[in-house]
């Protein structure tokens, strides 16, 4: 008696979670420290000190029944101030209270915005390898997805498959720098190639076309890449993030979007959103949290800990003979499979214990993925796994 | 460019909301003591110390990394287990940690369900007066609304409009107890004549038909009522419930939802409100406030303090010759517009700096919904203008 969409979610339940479902029951087998899970993204750098201690102070100094109490469904004032002021300092963007809403985690800010632009058949276009559940919120409000193949030697969109896919139903397309599962970052060149294509397209169809900048990885590159911020360079905009990765809290569901000023029906794009946070069934965005981040938006998470991590991995892994795409940013690491079906080299690495996720889950068959936010001693300790694993392989 | 339902939604905005901040713009103008604002369901009684000491506790006391991570979508296995132990001693039912899963508040626990067990055209049966997001959760998922009409005697479904408006096309109903707007508690009696016609429409129909029961309002109640828990009643029912009310933290998001193991096809119905939890964008209930709640399941709100506000309201609204619904539950009073158009009553006394929501929002025109969570002596300020507004009616 379930619907039919909810019998399909299950059948394609999330590869992620069960790898790491799967992780944790074979380490209650052979024990915790022979199990080399690189299945979730679940940070693994220390929470920020100052926002355990902003949580204490407000807890400790604000009357209980305000600070817990209903806010204006898009946030507390100050704390969207508090974004917009950040934001600005940070990128050059002039942005101000209204041009912000808090949201349950970015999650919760891209099915807000998909509610407020899509018509059931309106298309939503998406560049492979992609972040799994941005297919679900597509056909959470009746969308229909279009992926991009990548181009297979940079792991950037290609172009040409991505002029080819846009059509007059493309409503949206999602971009997420840096890029989940590929570690890739987009430059200014690729985003502003990007542009290009939807303003001409814009002009084509004769209506808007949006960009949802889901940006969770904004702070986590490396070698000194900065991620470029996408409202400077194409007006209908949004940007979503969340503090799960910065701030190493993403069990707290907090996060914000950015609505530029500049947008195309600017008014009646905010006001859909304000109310579409409340009839969703978010309602507002966690209080004390919200009022706990306003008060850590300069924090940043260890990068130097994630990018020891990364050099190891992707040093060794290349090593033994792995085909890797070098990680420039997030906390993931693509890696071709030794053969075709890499749900098999997915199985043969679980037999070593090492937990990988088949890119199958991303669009992109024939590379798995790897997380690397783990314990640095865990990726030492995989190194004689994975060496067996390429022995197996002939590598 | 925004969706054809978003700009429906814009124009059906709540009135209460619109209301809340039309009396926030006066009061700027006319004082904050001179607006006796009725609009809001904004519990008033004190957050619990036992709540704040428990924040500050978990804080203080668990590792952070961990107690902001990720956990299952379903919640903390000890918070559910703490969760279902509370419900089993209060209620004598059976529940252990398989049937509860934490949520972001009532309205993510119904949308989740919604998702789960709606296809588009699928009807969602709710009582009038109803509370008015029901409408906007429904047609999130493109489900039809059936609205079925009260006894304007008690205030209680119409049963045989109810067996009217049943159709094969019935999925779910919605039980709102104690009601918001009415203020009216469903008995015993009232439930089982409920789950009568539905068991019977099950085999009619030859499928299930699902409760919803919606229950914020669950422990305000007064004069010595109690309220049916509807899973010993009928097995086909999720209850939802909220910590907004009891601990006066709406802004929190905090709730949960209970899936009995009688109900028919548990496992898949269950394995979906996990996936549906994650792919809706909730992720999980935010993970410090799982915690906390967990600690204070058996605190009470003080009910006394609503209840003194509601006898003042009740006694003498009558007295003035108002016609009135007696509360037996929730915050909230029904009271009959003294015209037709209860918009122009509501316009009437919003010229007297009452703030009062119009019936026609909860499917009930002829009617006003009074909030008296507000602070006693609001109450005493506001009679004069009630009684001005009274004789202007010549009551």
């Amino acid at each position: 008696m379930v619907s039919k969409q909810i019998l399909e979610d299950i059948d394609n339940s999330s590869a992620i979670r069960a790898m790491f479902i799967e992780g944790k029951a074979l380490a209650k087998k052979v024990g915790e420290e022979n199990v080399y899970d690189f299945s979730l993204g679940n940070p693994c750098t220390p929470v920020p000190k100052a926002y355990t201690q902003a949580m204490l102070d407000i807890i400790r100094t604000e009357d209980s029944l305000s600070l817990h109490g209903y806010m204006d469904n898009t946030g507390y004032p100050q704390v969207r101030k508090a974004v917009a002021d950040s934001l600005n300092r940070r990128f050059s963007t002039n942005f101000d209270t209204g041009n912000i809403i808090m949201t349950v985690g970015a999650a919760g800010a891209i099915n807000v915005i998909l509610k407020v632009l899509f018509d059931p058949g309106d298309e939503l276009m998406v560049f492979a390898p992609y972040f799994t559940e941005y297919r679900n919120y597509c056909g959470n409000w009746r969308g229909v997805l279009s992926v991009v193949e990548p181009d297979y030697e940079t792991f950037l969109p290609d172009f040409e498959d991505m002029e080819r896919k846009m059509s007059p139903k493309t409503k949206a397309v999602i971009i997420n720098n840096p890029v989940n599962p590929s570690g890739v970052v987009y430059s200014e060149e690729t985003i502003q190639r990007i542009a290009g294509i939807l303003e001409q397209k814009q002009q084509e169809y004769g209506h808007e076309i949006y960009i949802i900048s889901d940006e969770p990885y904004r702070e986590l590159v490396y070698d000194g890449k900065t991620t470029p911020f996408l409202t400077n360079y194409y007006k209908n905009t949004f940007v979503t993030y969340s503090f799960s990765k910065s701030l190493s809290i993403p069990g707290e569901r907090i996060g914000y979007m950015v609505v530029p000023s500049e947008m195309a029906d600017f008014d009646t794009v905010f006001q859909g959103l304000a109310i579409a946070n409340r009839i969703t069934g978010f309602i507002n965005a966690p209080a004390l949290m919200q009022k706990a981040v306003a008060r850590c938006l300069e924090e940043k998470t260890d990068v130097a800990f994630y990018d020891r991590n990364r050099k190891r991995i992707y040093e060794e892994l290349t090593r033994l003979g792995f085909s890797c795409v070098k990680p420039e940013g997030t906390f993931y690491m693509f890696m071709k499979s030794p053969e075709a079906d890499e749900k098999k080299f997915v199985d043969a690495a679980k037999r070593h214990h090492i937990m990988l996720v088949n890119g199958t889950t991303f669009a992109c068959p024939g590379y798995v993925r790897l997380a690397y936010c783990v314990p640095y001693d865990m990726i030492e300790r995989s190194l004689p796994a994975f060496e067996a694993l390429a022995k197996e392989y002939g590598l």
